[in-house]
């Protein structure tokens, strides 16, 4: 239900003449199309045979061990062996809730949290136990009482996390990993930004503070193109191994064109490259998205600052609903996700993600500003606040 | 732990200086790495900002649109809002357990049958009812027996069925798709090799005799490269909706850049004149396997001689095990997959498959060269089948 209202959602939002805040989709203004021109001459020039044919289900050497390389000065130390190729860290969710949520099984999450991780687990019948959030991150505190309940697996992204675009604490990793020992639960480390930091320092992922009882989910998507669907995860030999099954049973195995295009162009320098111009692109347009609420939003409003990644999270009034909100704001063909999305029980009515990646600047600060008067809008139209009038009474 | 062990065999069979029968891989002989060349080249100048970004979930709308296509001069009348673009066929599989089948669901298929879907439904707990074949295919009045006994789908491959490489007949098509909507039950058309007939006249595939109650599948596999891992699956559209849900939550979609390259190299001739091609040298390689067969092995081994596709299957003396005989034939560096990887109950202990698309010509002569004196060899080392004996004393 959830997930196809969504997509219902998405298609009004795909309108040409929307501004949409909506979509998590990088900015094509810095797709390296030549890039990929030159790695797919080369590869099929080189190893045509080889990149037409099938290949194992764990992946393409090359590509893992380069994987492994290029990850070593993020302070992850693994080797190819560890690493499965995965289409895209949505199918590595999906691996993951077919190798262990069993029906019923308890997984606890940040809430609000990635809504393709709803909807991959819902195929598996999970019974989804949201942990809340602040500045930083997952309330661990919380997160021991509701473990000690019981619990199948802890889903955490703990860099610019989606939707609400804030970072786990250094002091709060150590501690997660910490109880995901403690109670040996599975301690699942999405984390398809961790390379687009724009301020701050780079935090341990929780895969370098343990590696037993964490697996480790990023992708290309962010940093080279969605539209590859290439992603991988790390996880201890025996975990790989029933994934790499679980995969040979799913697809048998991900694109051999695709991953052989990715190991060429990852082979040098170039994603280095193409990184620090992602972060100072998408730096740009955070900053002027910051701004542009500043001055254009009501300041009852609240939000986020991330540190990195592609979205940041609003607070309207208690009174506003962002149904409601985004029915008007399309009006002004300016287009956001409400934050029920977000939210397996369903709350979250008076939040809203905004992407701050896609579009170019001066688009974002006409949309805010569209936003920003949909906002002043409801809000003058709205009725008093139950809590204000109970205060007042 | 099937899974695993064929993994484990095909490993050995792996080894570069062994003739191996087991993979089902396409030649590289006849891959059009040039063709691949222009496509991707073409499609980056054009439309690269587009290939590197996400894309809808059911997939690109100019590929399905020339699959409808295509399919049209082959006797299925469809359009695209009908196809949902998967990432091989093995997803397809995939997708119907996830959308199709409950644990302890009965799924009838023949006996044997793909052990990819062996694997693919396993995973959802899949209660496997074996139906047997003949050379006609499918036996549709057993079919018609253990269907009465209750039944969530039927997986059928009528076209040069993978692993025994029978057809099933035109009449029983009929028949099938009329029982199936007899029970109304859902039927799965699995067709990969169907545009692969060497000789004999085309028959209607079982989509274009009902098209309500039938998912039909297929894949670019084996008529342009398995490396894509590009495939489709037709249905109506309540159907095609539910299993795009299903996609969504498990890869998102397939990969863009490989869907707009395959939609460039099939919108022209082409691909006719790719799968002629193909026909001629597996035609040829059918041939010489099948005239080695006779030659060197003794006369009380039988096998199928196919109309199409890639397999024949082969019927030992019920006093051999295929499996040892696969011991001793990796000895003689010739290897096959043995029958009971086929077969949900370990039946088809003396059944072999074998490959006849990736060997050379000289190559698979010799391979059954040495495989008939393996034969030779394990039955003048057997003891008297139990059967004889019994008859004599």
């Amino acid at each position: 239900m959830k997930a196809s209202a969504i997509r219902e959602l998405l298609k009004l939002t795909e309108q040409p003449d929307v501004i949409s805040f909506a979509g998590g989709l990088p900015s094509p203004d810095v797709f390296p199309v030549e890039k990929f021109q030159s790695a797919c001459q080369s590869v099929l020039a080189k190893d045509g045979l080889m990149a037409l044919q099938y290949g194992t289900t764990e992946g393409f050497k090359s590509l893992r061990d380069r994987i492994a390389g290029y990850l070593e000065r993020y302070g992850i130390n693994t080797r190819s062996e560890n690493i499965l190729i995965t289409s895209g860290s949505q199918q590595a969710l999906d691996l993951i809730g077919k190798t262990f949520i069993d029906p019923g099984d308890r997984v606890l999450m940040e809430e609000p949290t990635y809504v393709g991780a709803l909807q991959a687990w819902n195929a598996y019948q999970s019974n989804f136990v949201g942990v809340p959030i602040d500045a930083d991150g997952m309330r661990i505190d919380v997160l021991r009482d509701t473990l000690a309940l019981g619990g199948k697996l802890i889903y955490a992204m703990p860099n610019f996390q989606n939707p609400a675009g804030v970072t786990l604490s250094k002091e709060r990793r150590r501690v997660l990993v910490e109880i995901a020992e403690e109670y040996d639960v599975l301690l699942i480390e999405d984390d398809p930004y961790g390379q687009l930091r724009y301020d701050g320092e780079h935090l341990p992922p929780l895969f370098s503070l343990d590696g037993e009882n964490v697996v480790y989910l990023s992708t290309f998507s962010k940093i080279l193109s969605p539209g590859l669907r290439l992603g991988w995860m790390i996880a201890s030999p025996d975990i790989i191994d029933r994934l790499i099954q679980a995969k040979q049973g799913t697809d048998l195995h991900t694109s051999t064109l695709i991953q052989m295009i990715a190991a060429e162009i990852i082979a040098g320098e170039f994603l280095d490259k193409q990184v620090q111009l992602i972060r100072s692109v998408y730096r740009d347009r955070r900053n002027v998205m910051l701004s542009a609420m500043k001055e254009y939003f009501p300041s009852n409003v609240t939000w986020t600052s991330p540190q990195g990644g592609l979205f940041l999270w609003v607070t309207l009034p208690p009174s506003l609903d962002s149904k409601e909100v985004l029915r008007e704001a399309l009006k002004k063909k300016v287009a956001f996700v409400p934050g029920e999305a977000f939210y397996a029980d369903g709350s979250g009515a008076n939040n809203l993600r905004l992407n701050f990646s896609y579009s170019k600047p001066a688009i974002i600060e006409e949309g805010i500003r569209r936003l920003g008067q949909v906002i002043y809008f409801m809000l003058s139209n709205s009725p008093q606040p139950i809590e204000s009038a109970e205060v007042k009474s």
